[in-house]
Parts: C-alpha cells; sequence; structure tokens
C-alpha cells in the first residue's frame, strides 16, 4: 500500500509479532501518497530549520492554528507538557534567546502518513552552545542525542505541526532497538 | 466546536499567541464527539491498566494493527525510538519481566480527537519496584515523574496506540508551562 520502499527501520515485515497477531483489517484509508509523505518530509525540515534558525515567525507558521491551535502540544527534553500555541512559542522564545548557537543533524527519520495524520519519528542529533561569556568569548558548546515523536495535520495550508516530543537518550546507541535500562522510568537504575 | 468543556490546559482562551497568530481556517474535520473523547478515554485508560497488570495479551490489542502496525512507535523514558508490533512488545516483556510492582497514577490527562486522530497528553506518576532481592525481601520502590504524548488512531475494532513517548521531567513541576532549563537539551546546565 505504501508506494515508497520501506525505510530501515520497516524491514521486520510483516509477523513480527508471531502468528497470534490480531489483524485490525484495512484501514479506513490509504497510506498517503508519495506527495504527501514529500511534503511532511520539507515541513518537519522546516520545522527544525526553524528552531536551529531562531525564526519564531515560521515556526508561529508551522504550529497548527484554528480550532486546534490550542491544542498543539510539545515536550522539550526534560520539560513537562506545554499546552497551545502560545505556550509553545514562548518556549521556542526562551530557549533561542539562552542559545547562541544550536544546530540538529537529524537521522533515522521515518514519516507516516495515514489520512490527515503523519507521524514521523527521529534522532536529533543536536550541537549547542549557551551565551557568550562575560569576557567575551563564545559559550560552552554541548553535544546532545534527542529522540522526538512528531505528529502533523493536513490543513488546507498544508501540514502542520500538532505534537512534539523530544527526550534524552539516557545510554545506548539510538534505534538499536535497546534501551538503556529495563524499568519502566528507564536508566540503569531500573534494569 | 468541542462539545465538552475545555481541561484545565485549555484555559488560555483563542488570542493566546497575539494579534499576528495565522488562522488556517477550519479545519476539514470537527472535533470529535463526546462519544469518541469516551471512547479515547478509556483506550487509554485501557493501555497503562495493561502496562500495569503485565497483560501482554491485552497491550498487544491495544497496539495499532493492520498495514500501519509495523510503523507503530514507542519511547519509553531515556530510551531510543522503538518501531513495530514486535519490537515494542518485546520491551514492555522486559520491562514487565523486571518490575515486581507498577502502578500509574495518570493527572493532567488531556484527549483531543480530531477525525480519526486522537492526541492524549498526561503525567504519568509512577510508582515501581523491582525484582525481589535474593534473601526474599521486596525490591527497591522508585517513584518517577514521566510526561507521555499518545496518539490514537480510529479502525473497525476501536481506537488503537499507533505512538507513545514518554521521558522523564528532570525538574519543576508538571503542568506548570515552565520547563527546567532554556535550552535545546534542557536541565539547568543549559538555562
Amino acid at each position: 500500500m505504501r508506494r515508497r520502499g520501506g525505510g530501515p527501520g520497516r524491514g521486520g515485515g510483516p509477523g513480527q509479532g508471531g502468528p497470534d497477531d490480531p489483524d485490525d483489517g484495512p484501514l479506513p484509508d490509504p497510506f498517503g501518497s508519495d506527495e504527501d509523505h514529500d511534503a511532511v518530509e520539507q515541513v518537519h525540515q522546516a520545522f527544525y530549520d526553524a528552531v536551529e534558525t531562531g525564526d519564531l515567525d515560521a515556526l508561529e507558521r508551522l504550529l497548527l492554528g484554528g480550532a486546534l491551535g490550542e491544542t498543539v502540544a510539545v515536550v522539550h527534553p526534560g520539560w513537562p507538557v506545554l499546552r497551545g500555541r502560545g505556550h509553545v512559542l514562548r518556549s521556542y522564545a526562551l530557549i533561542i534567546a539562552n542559545t547562541d548557537y544550536l544546530q540538529f543533524f537529524l537521522t533515522d527519520v521515518e514519516v507516516t502518513v495515514s489520512g490527515d495524520t503523519a507521524l514521523v519519528t527521529c534522532t536529533e542529533n543536536i550541537l549547542s552552545g549557551g551565551p557568550a561569556q562575560p569576557d567575551g568569548s563564545a559559550g560552552e558548546l554541548i553535544g546532545g542525542l534527542v529522540v522526538a515523536s512528531n505528529v502533523f495535520r493536513r490543513t488546507p495550508d498544508g501540514w502542520r505541526l500538532w505534537s512534539h516530543h523530544g527526550s534524552p537518550v539516557l545510554s545506548g546507541e539510538a534505534g538499536d532497538g535497546e534501551g538503556p535500562g529495563a524499568g519502566p522510568l528507564g536508566g540503569p537504575d531500573s534494569a
């Protein structure tokens, strides 16, 4: 049904869950077209570009508006849930104001379109730097590994971000399918 | 448009983003009915009940199947992205096998239904315990605060989980709208 070859995360094929897999039957809507897939990928990249360049106007345009605007939900790594366009934009303004250098290298980008919704997961390889020091020297550079789940909705103006949830990868290799701990709270303490 | 009174996260009202808010116009589909809202809430609770009671069969039934089954995405706190029903179920089997006691107190549950998709955010107040010690005493109890973004899709058999992303709240009070740090990686170091 998907017109595009499976990505690296789709190699398992059917039946991975064993012969007892319940079959929910065909979904009421097929996977999106190649055009949908490309459009989502572009908006997804535009979202990260807007954060990287500190372009709050672009960011505002990319957030879902209209009736659903107050339900836009964003979780920055380690933060609680922020809900509504206003809260979300203020949080990005705060992050941008406190970051002199910010670069995302996105890997493991997996786009799935189903009807009017798109789910994108990716790994954000982040390089960021704080504000310059009082003596004029550059702020400290910090590298970090964050995984994100991003949900977009189709609107008359294109795909718009409904939900962004980023979280730090505490240990282990992103994308290897094995977490750092076996407990519900993650981390080596719960293994 | 929403038939149900706004939750605690919806008090901001329109215009929170300022007069320059772009208006995406009316969405192609309205908010879901009360029945949709209740059905999502029930499936959302059933998902946490299944994890809490270690009922992998129930969990398997609640995961999205069919054509989208291999795109089901789950992020446990601190873990990388797990993709596909098989990987996801194995991760829950691992968590359940390593946890003798697990209880979720869900707060700040916010359900939004739009067409065939539902977005639910919540705070998971988790109390968990590791396996019993060799001397027979109970394992250590760990409390934790996790925020989750959960996405469900409507299927002929009811709402099914497409994406679950949980992440630890590193500091600050969940739901207060202010994160622990102002940097893109969160945490006090980046403030």
